[in-house]
C-alpha cells in the first residue's frame, strides 16, 4: 500500500497509490461515481467507475457528504481537475459513513455557522483562512527572528493594567485575591530589554469589553515587539518593514488560499515603505473636511478610521495622539505636553488599526505621576517603575492584532471567522 | 557614528563603533577602568584609560552597576576576553547612573528573586534560559512546519473540561455564567483535523494545582499536535521524532548558552529513536523491585517517574494506563478494556514526564459513556461528540509541556527559572 497525501500526487503520477480522508462533495450517475475527496493536504477528484469497480458500487454512489473513506487507485494527471490530477479508484473502504452533515450548500446565518464551528472549520472557505493564519505567523515569527529579537513569553496572569481597566477580566487567584487576564504584555516585556535588548512576545489577550462590531473579540491573539535605545522615529520605521514583510511573505506564500478567498491581491502588493503620516491633529481636519464633528481630545473610533483609510492606498500611522485618551505609560511629547510620542497603523481598504505603538516614558518621576493621574495603584507598579531606576533607557515598542491583520490580509468582512473558535460577547461556545 | 551591536564586533575589527548597553560589571585602578558592557547581543569588556579618556574619568571609575551608557571606541581582538574582542574606549555617555542595584554577587535566596524577577532577568543564567527557550520553541514550530501540520490557535476560554475538573480556573463571561481557562487544546485540535490532517497549537494553558512542586507551574505553555488517521503506535514514532529534532536543533544552536548554563551535554546527545517503551504494569513491576508499594491503579507520582527515570538513559514512554487514571477521551485498549491506548514519556536523569499523548476514543457510544462515567456533562460536549458522527476516523495527539523539557535541556532544577514571570500558588507578581 503505497499512502500518499493529495498534495503528493504530483510526485506519483501514473501510480497506484492509498489515500485516506472525507467525502466533500459527490456527484453519480448509474455508471461512475465522482467523489471529491479531502485530506487535509488538499482535495482531489476520485473516479469510482460501476464496471471496473470491485466493492458494493451502489453504496459509493450514495455515500453521504462528510465520511470518512481510505481509497486506492491511479494517479492520472487531468488539467481540468481540482489540483491538476484524478485518481481512478480500484478499491474504497469505508472508514465511517456519515450521518447527514448541517452544514450544506445553501447559505447559512452567522448564528448557525458559529454554533457549528467544529462543523464550519471544515469549508473550503475556512480551510483556506486557516492556511493563511499559519503562514501570517509563521513570517511574523521569522521577522523577529530575523531581526535579532528574543521571544519574551509574557504571563496570562497579572497585577498590572497595561492598558484599560474597565475592560479587565478577572479571576480569584488562590489566596493572593483577585488578578486579571492580560490585555498585553508590553509591561513585562519592557523588564526584558534590559538583558536581552528586542525582545517579543506572541500570546492571547483579553478584552471584557461589550462591543459588537466587526473588529471585536474577546479573546484575540497579539504580537508585540519592544526595543531598548529605540525612539518614536526608529519605531515607525521597524512597523513598516515588520508590516511589509509579512504581508509580502504571506500573499507570496498563500496565492492559491487567496484566489479561493477571492480576495483581490493588488492593493496588498502596494504596502512598502515609507508608509504614510498623518498627525492626530491632521486626522481630525480630515475628518472635519468628511463631515465628522469630533473634538480635540477624543479618541478615533471605528467609523472615523474607516473614513481616513479609504482616502489612501497604502497603511497610514496616525500619530501623537493626546495623552488623555491613550495609556499612561507613553512618553510625553518634548514640545506637546498634552501629546504623547506614539501612532496607531490603520490598514488600508477600511480595515482600520492593526498596530497600537509608542515610545515608552523613560523617567520615573513623569511615569509616577501619570499612573497617579489615570488613578491606578502605585503599588502594584512597582516594579514597573523599578525599570526607571535602574539604567532606563529610550525604549519603544508596539503591539500588531493578528485576526484584525488577517481579516485585512484575506479580505473578510468579521474578524470572526480569523480564528478557530471565536470568543465574543456573546459566545463561548463551542 | 558607526552605531553596532556587540555581536557584531567580529565584522567590525580595528574601527572605531558606537555601542548602547549597561554596566554589568566594573573594576577599576587609579589609571584603567575595566568595564564589562551589555547590550542583549552580548557582553564585551571596555578600557576606558584615564590618560587618553577625553570624558569626567573618575565618575566612570565609580559608575554604578547597571547604569546606562553609550560607548565608542575601537574594537581590538583579545582572546583572553569575553567575547574574543576589547571596546578601547574614547568617549562614554552616561544615559541613566542607576541606583544602586539590588541583586548582586552574594546568593540570594528565591524568594527574593522571584520578587526581583524583572531584574533578575538580567542576570547572565537567566539570559541564556531566555535564549535557549527562544531557541526550543523556535524549532518546535518548524518541527511541526516541515511535517505539514497547520497551526490552530486553540480558545483559553472554554466551556469544556478537558482534564481534570478538580483543576480549573473559572471566571464570570459575561451574561453567559461561568466559563474555565484552558487546561489543553486538544479537543478543539481535534475538531480542526478533518480540514486540516495535522494540526498543532502552542499557548499558556492552566492549573489551578494547589502543588508546590520543582514541576508545578499555575500558568504554562504547552505544544499539542493532532493527527488523522492515526495510531497509539503512529504517535510515538513521531514524538521520538519530534523530541529527537527540537533536542537536537536546541543543542546544536545554543551550545555557548548550555556552557554557560554548565549543562553537560553528553546525556542529551544520546536523545535518539528509539526511545524505551515500558508498559504500566512493566512500571509497576519496577517500582515494586525499587521499594516502592504502588497498587495497580493508581497514577505515576513525580518521584515515582524519578526512580523509572533514573534507571534509563534515554527518555521512556510508559504505555496503557488504567483507565480509570486518565482523561475521558482516551481510546480503549482493544484487549484490556481496563486499559487506554496512551503513553506518557518520561525525560531522563531525573526530569519525568515531559509528554502525555493518547490515541482518542473515536466510537460514539463509548466516548460517550465515559462522559458519563467521568461525571461530566454530556450538553457541553455536544459539540465534541459531534466529531464521532460526521466521518470519524482513528486518530491520536500529545500534547508537550514547555518549561519541562526547557528544564532538562539547560539541565535545571525548578521550573521556575524557564518562564519569564512564573505564576505559582503563591505568586503573581510580579
Amino acid at each position: 500500500m503505497n499512502e500518499c497525501l493529495i498534495a503528493e500526487f504530483p510526485l506519483h503520477e501514473g501510480k497506484t497509490v492509498t489515500i485516506k480522508g472525507w467525502v466533500a462533495n459527490r456527484r453519480s450517475s448509474g455508471k461512475v461515481s465522482f467523489l471529491i475527496l479531502r485530506d487535509g493536504s488538499g482535495i482531489c477528484q476520485a473516479i469510482v467507475e460501476r464496471e471496473t469497480f470491485a466493492g458494493p458500487y451502489e453504496e459509493i454512489k450514495k455515500l453521504p457528504l462528510e465520511s470518512s473513506v481510505i481509497a486506492s487507485g491511479r494517479v492520472v494527471a487531468e488539467s481540468r481537475s481540482p489540483g491538476g490530477f484524478e485518481l481512478h479508484v480500484d478499491g474504497l473502504d469505508i472508514v465511517q459513513k456519515s450521518e447527514e452533515f448541517p452544514i450544506g450548500k445553501k447559505e447559512h446565518g452567522p448564528d448557525f455557522l458559529l454554533n457549528n464551528r467544529h462543523l464550519w472549520l471544515r469549508s473550503p472557505r475556512q480551510i483556506a483562512i486557516m492556511r493563511v493564519r499559519d503562514a501570517l505567523v509563521r513570517h511574523v515569527r521569522e521577522f523577529f527572528h530575523t531581526n535579532n529579537f528574543t521571544l519574551i513569553d509574557t504571563p496570562i496572569f497579572t497585577t498590572t493594567v497595561g492598558e484599560d481597566s474597565s475592560n479587565l477580566f478577572s479571576l480569584d487567584y488562590f489566596d493572593l485575591g483577585k488578578t486579571y487576564l492580560s490585555q498585553t504584555g508590553q509591561l513585562y516585556l519592557e523588564a526584558a530589554i534590559f538583558g536581552l535588548g528586542k525582545v517579543f512576545c506572541l500570546g492571547p489577550t483579553f478584552r471584557a469589553e461589550r462591543s459588537k462590531t466587526r473588529r471585536h473579540l474577546t479573546e484575540f491573539w497579539m504580537v508585540e515587539g519592544e526595543m531598548a535605545f529605540f525612539e518614536h522615529k526608529d519605531n515607525l520605521e521597524l512597523q513598516e518593514n515588520f508590516v511589509t514583510y509579512i504581508v509580502q511573505n504571506t500573499i507570496r506564500e498563500m496565492a492559491d488560499e487567496l484566489t479561493k478567498l477571492e480576495r483581490d491581491i493588488e492593493p496588498l502588493k502596494k504596502v512598502a515603505p515609507p508608509f504614510y503620516r498623518v498627525s492626530y491633529d491632521e486626522a481630525l481636519e480630515i475628518l472635519h473636511k468628511e463631515g465628522s464633528d469630533i473634538q480635540w481630545g477624543s479618541d478615533l473610533g471605528g467609523d472615523d478610521e474607516t473614513i481616513i483609510t479609504n482616502l489612501f492606498d497604502k497603511p497610514v500611522f496616525i500619530e501623537n495622539y493626546p495623552k488623555k485618551v491613550k495609556a499612561f505609560y507613553m512618553k510625553q511629547h518634548p514640545e506637546r505636553p498634552e501629546c504623547v510620542l506614539c501612532a496607531d497603523l490603520l490598514a488600508p481598504e477600511g480595515y482600520g488599526e492593526i498596530i497600537g505603538g509608542s515610545q515608552r516614558e523613560d523617567n520615573y518621576d513623569v511615569l509616577l505621576k501619570s499612573i497617579h493621574d489615570q488613578k491606578l495603584d502605585p503599588e502594584r507598579y512597582g516594579w514597573y517603575l523599578d525599570l526607571r531606576k535602574y539604567g532606563s533607557v529610550p525604549h519603544s515598542g508596539f503591539g500588531l492584532g493578528i485576526e484584525r491583520t488577517l481579516s485585512w490580509i484575506c479580505g473578510l468582512k468579521h474578524v470572526r471567522e480569523t480564528i478557530p473558535f471565536p470568543r465574543m460577547l456573546y459566545r463561548a461556545y463551542p
